[in-house]
């Protein structure tokens, strides 16, 4: 009698359920097992700073299947197990029962690295104080929410203003507290060109934050019973009884070097476009591995989830016997502060420039729908474009409506490899509540044709 | 001494005027005249419900641009001067102005037609009783609104459930007006398919809009001091004093038929890529003109402002010298209906079996962004596509929000031709207060490819 083939994920995201619900799909005979340290699998990270805010109810509404419903597929999902270490040659993976501290050996006869990435923190001292929050698993988030009732913090110190520290900025206001945020450089959400940037730092301050740019956090210094109380930054000392650190993150590697899995340059897992990595029948996804980019032609390293769960998808494909490969990121990423919403996709010009492409840009100031419609808001967008040939390399947009829709437009234009003439020659959707008879997009891609 | 080339316009609409502001562009010394038989240049068509509604508030905001801007420019705008002959042979065209009657000839190097659409009227009896109003130019717009702080009218019936009918509605119902909606077939915006349409039944009655469908009129009758006072529709009678014509277009080919220009098969002008008519020197684009359907390969009739504005802007590029090819639609329309948006691109189910094509279609609810969140609102999204090549034939959402937007990904996918396969890969922007991880289009497509 021959066993059933097993597959065998490590890591319960977005990445790693994807991967088990399409190859439950793809092979309905295949034994499947998800293997996770933490104690909720497939949830909506991005819904964190939300839960925080209040936004959402109750966390259980992030989670998108639970551990019972996987069941009832035939996924076994096993959380508070980590994958200590990976055996390639012998095919088993060793895991420790965080509970009982057991150590077991698990065989797989195809594997997924899914262990997603973890917070960067600051090396500085006080930041294992109580009060001191990162925001990564849903753990983290329920335990800033029981810190927050507990203890009623007041004033709240944000370190970094990349998506997370902006959407906790907008959160924490929300729940009535005075923020500060300390941003090292002078420009916040850096995936963005530094002009689309400026107009964050307005609507922060419209709604209170005080914003710390040029900044970086030094310590945080013990209060009452072992809580942070201050935090000094190299523009001095605030006082803080709750510190959020978003100063990035970096992938999850070890378990996979145990297995002798390559890292790329970027220092995530590097995979094939099937997402396997060099070692036979080991494939990596989600935030955890690099992911191709369509318009430099390189593998780069970018965490989204919507990048986590397209490559799950096809590494759960291609586990259970499928030949798909990865189509590629274009680089697109969107955020709402308070009222402002920023968005990008492709190249900025600088990363257009640090690419050594040769490239031309616009920033056009129009309106989310027609300018005499009363509730017509400003837009901006930008747009870069390779000199020589005219090629769209990616494009930015800022404003209180319409961002999202733009961007959107232009990842579409870019995954085709459309030209900035072809933006203007799309059949876009028109009506006054919706745009100008020229979308924002086209009026932006009209100007940069008549600059070059 | 050479004389420099004449670029004569007939039609100071969208078409028109983008065509004489490109010319004037590319050829800074040619002479460009336009004329109008009306009284406005440059306005936004779409705009005139909006103006009745109130929620422009002045006519003048409508207007891109004054007629003294344009001059400003070189460009000669006569407004008030019908056109009522080409003589191809001698290239000139006979004007008569309207409120001398006097009539003149004037050359031209360079002709284009940009004589728009005209309302079709029902032959029905009492159509020309005051109170009785189609939307075509902004005199009607003008006309209305001061019929309607004169006599006050309190009863309307709207005949026609396409976009300007159904933009009426909503814009007479925020007057204060009782709306009666009759529509002959039993589906409103027909460009839809009936399942997407259905929607919108519930939204107009949930504004107190008392829908009549499968009814047609068949007379209105008269009151006191020649208004309307009552209409007879194959439903009965209704009392109304106030009707509103919105039955659909023709294009006005009259006067392009007295210099030779011939029609397509839809009636409008035929037209090649570069919008050049079947007379020498004669170029016809917009409203009145065909337009290239990039998906079917042919030439249809679909008159919007998006169209009219790119083909008036090739063709003057073209009349100046160049040589630019009109690219195609894709056929997108948007409208919305109260607090409901519907959008189209591509082809509908039922446009795609008229047109011979096996197809596959799904519909699928979701919401607009995250589900978690307590402002997401229900969205569905109906993707059509060919069934032997999986190619993307078309799209269409209703919802409350984000409809534009993702028929714009739809729209900017079937530029390139696109397969559903192609959407599930395509990296959009994600954030919970925009979508789901999985786009609504990209969730329908995942469904679509799953059910083929």
């Amino acid at each position: 009698m021959k066993l059933p083939a097993r597959f065998v994920i490590i890591g319960a995201d977005a990445a790693g359920m994807s991967a088990a619900s399409e190859a439950r799909r793809c092979a309905p005979d295949l034994e499947i097992v998800a293997f996770d340290r933490n104690g909720f699998a497939s949830y909506s990270q991005c819904g964190l700073p939300y839960l925080i805010g209040g936004l959402v109810e109750d966390h259980n509404r992030l989670i998108a299947r639970t551990v019972g419903e996987f069941a009832q597929r035939g996924i076994v999902v096993r959380l508070g197990h980590d994958v200590t270490a990976i055996d390639a040659n012998r095919r088993v993976v060793r895991v420790r029962e965080l509970e009982s501290g057991a150590e077991t050996e698990h065989a797989y006869n195809c594997l997924l690295i899914a262990t997603g990435a973890s917070p960067l923190r600051p090396l500085v001292p006080g930041l294992d104080l109580a009060g001191v929050f990162h925001l990564d698993v849903l753990e983290d988030a329920i335990a800033m929410q029981d810190y927050l009732r507990e203890h009623r913090p007041r004033r709240a110190v944000i370190v970094g203003g990349g998506y997370i520290g902006l959407e906790m900025a907008e959160n924490l206001v929300r729940l009535g507290l005075q923020v500060r945020l300390v941003q090292r450089s002078q420009q916040l959400f850096p995936s963005v060109d530094v002009e689309i940037a400026a107009s964050l730092d307005g609507e922060l301050k419209r709604h209170g934050v005080d914003l710390s740019l040029c900044d970086s956090v030094l310590e945080a210094c013990e209060g009452k019973g072992g809580r942070v109380a201050d935090v000094h930054t190299s523009r001095g000392e605030v006082p803080a009884d709750l510190v959020i650190l978003a100063t990035g993150v970096r992938p999850n590697v070890e378990v996979a070097r145990t297995a002798g899995v390559d890292c790329g340059s970027t220092g995530a897992i590097a995979v094939d476009d099937h997402l396997r990595t060099n070692v036979p029948d080991i494939f990596a996804a989600g935030d955890c591995a690099e992911h191709w980019r369509r318009i430099l032609g390189r593998p780069t390293w970018l965490p989204l989830g919507t990048t986590a769960n397209k490559q799950g998808r096809i590494a759960g494909r291609n586990a259970a016997g499928g030949e798909e490969r990865f189509a590629g990121i274009v680089g697109t990423a969107v955020t709402r502060v308070f009222d402002l919403k920023v968005g990008r996709t492709g190249l900025s010009e600088r990363e257009a420039a640090e690419a050594g492409l040769a490239c031309v840009a616009t920033s056009l100031d129009s309106t989310d729908h027609a300018g005499y419609l009363p509730d017509a808001q400003s837009l901006t967008v930008k747009l870069v474009a390779e000199q020589a040939t005219g090629r769209l390399l990616g494009g930015q947009a800022v404003g209180r409506g319409g961002v999202a829709k733009r961007i959107d437009v232009l990842a579409t234009a870019l995954y085709t490899g459309l030209t900035v003439e072809d933006l203007t020659r799309l059949d876009l959707a028109y009506a006054p509540p919706f745009n100008s008879v020229w979308d924002p997009v086209q009026a932006a891609a009209t100007d940069l044709l008549r600059r070059a």
